[in-house]
């Protein structure tokens, strides 16, 4: 039994939430607030306030001995600044030291949030037990992190194993990011949506135009709605090949709404990933649905500075594996 | 001073090489004989025990500590075997067990070539001081190797860091490695010349029509040569600024004889990188020219082996960077 908690917060465009986090992964206080994402800096860092003044309000604040933050990125952990893409106001905010006025010593490990989920399912969920796993969210964007060698790689900045935003298309269409051809370009919700509409795909008398319609229109047979499905299967595979050939993977967990549609991602995914991923020690990697939901962003952020301040340790200090 | 000494063996499809290492990156004494690549694979074994025999026959074979091996792969570091794409009479070939017949009592690290160059650069070339770094060769064959956290990461099976075959074109061309759209079937230099002959340039009156001439009519401003390098850098690009965005990196090392090319090669790949290399903190890579030539296999075996059994260690154990 640890007595140690983490206070953990994770910091999205659409909210933000605050969570006492023990060494059992239990969340023992939580508190959550709407993202004020269209205000100003002060205004949101004022939410982050309130809901950290909710955790310290409790009798288990005295056994905090750390803050994990996971943050919408791009972050940067190199300095403990933040500049989330959909909250205008935060651009190279600096959100650990304005923390640190609420939580004094402490010490703050910051990391993207799918650096953060990552830590999660590596250490509760579908990634647990396995050394070197790629971790996703498939959704309206397409986020991820990497577990290399028993260990998060959080990278230099804390924002490794963002796929979303590398080019498996080289010549394709211009990504938000300014790259192209990008997985999330061509694999996330919205994309997978767009694609179905302009090819013909119409919705149904509900008018639900959303990749969750397509998903259910490609579970009836629609073949619109299943080529979108295939192409956005296509792109997360080649993704997923590329991160296996580049740093040997065992298993890569997807999560996010997108992934909600089941077979209907999967099957196509793992038959293309057989088309992409050649190399013998690529062939093996798994694919498997991610098991944590909504609290994944809180526990991961907690496992996340856990791991690196080396708290709770029996659970995360795996030696390094040498060749 | 160090007296521990290091076996290397670099293991390619035209040449097996051997030499004994020591704790400054120096050959003390170091055998070679051509590959015997189409011969059964106990003649090519034949021909690795001849090399390691001239290096025992040496006074400084008691000073040996390890065996660090580097070869062309795939390798398979997890049961010591190799499968080298061009010596077909190797095919699973226990080379591990087979070395140790021979080597004794003395562990055995193996990695694949691209590994092996990189632990080379990280030690005594372009690398040097970096936490976070791409190597790679750009040659006949498109190679490479990661340095994370300061330390080589040979991934599972010591493979890790394949950057030539990850798919920069989904609906690329067909692949050797049985892919599409592979950054070595876009960038290597048999692809390079092959480009250019199909869009029309024609070697000079000697004949030649390697990447080494196509770079030359570059060099002297033809249009077609340098849209055929332009069309490397721009694959090349895509495939360190995946990297990047993956792993988080400081610089990559370009080595190989595509990168003898020089300005030809490296001027478009800067700026191609600008396009693809987008978010925050990926722009910041740097590219450069490899420093270390000819025996970076030997010296990269060698430094494989120390850093994967803690020999020389006050040259390689920098602590692992958390965020």
């Amino acid at each position: 039994m640890h007595t140690d908690l983490v206070a953990a917060l994770d910091i999205g465009g659409t909210k933000i939430a605050a969570a006492l986090v023990d060494g059992d992964g239990r969340l023992l206080v939580r508190a959550q607030r709407s993202t004020p994402a269209r205000e100003d800096g002060a205004t949101v860092m004022g939410v982050v306030n309130a809901v950290l003044e909710e955790l310290k309000a409790s009798g288990d604040w005295s056994r905090v001995r750390a803050v994990g933050i996971g943050s919408a990125g791009p972050v940067d952990a190199s300095n403990g600044t933040v500049s989330p893409v959909n909250v205008p106001g935060w651009r190279g905010f600096p959100l650990v030291a304005e923390v640190t006025k609420t939580t004094g010593p402490l010490r703050v490990v910051l990391v993207g949030d799918g650096v953060a989920m990552t830590a999660a399912e590596h250490w509760q969920g579908a990634a647990r037990g396995h050394d070197n796993a790629l971790c996703m969210v498939v959704s309206t964007g397409v986020g991820g992190g990497l577990v290399l060698n028993g260990r998060l790689h959080p990278g230099i900045t804390g924002n490794a194993g963002h796929i979303g935003h590398i080019s498996v298309d080289l010549d394709g269409d211009l990504c938000a990011c300014g790259s192209h051809g990008c997985v999330e370009r061509i694999a996330s919700g919205p994309n997978i949506a767009r694609r179905a509409v302009e090819s013909g795909w119409r919705p149904g008398p509900d008018g639900d135009a959303t990749a969750a319609a397509v998903a259910a229109s490609a579970q009836a047979g629609d073949p619109l709605a299943l080529s979108s499905f295939q192409r956005a299967a296509q792109a997360l595979a080649a993704g997923i090949a590329a991160t296996a050939t580049l740093v040997e993977l065992e298993v890569v967990v997807i999560g996010g709404g997108v992934a909600g549609a089941g077979e209907t991602l999967f099957a196509p995914l793992r038959e293309q990933l057989r088309r992409y991923a050649t190399l013998s020690f690529a062939t093996g990697v798994e694919v498997v649905p991610a098991q944590l939901a909504g609290d994944a962003g809180l526990v991961g952020a907690a496992a996340a500075a856990a791991e690196a301040l080396g708290l709770w340790s029996a659970r995360h200090a795996m030696p390094a594996r040498t060749a």
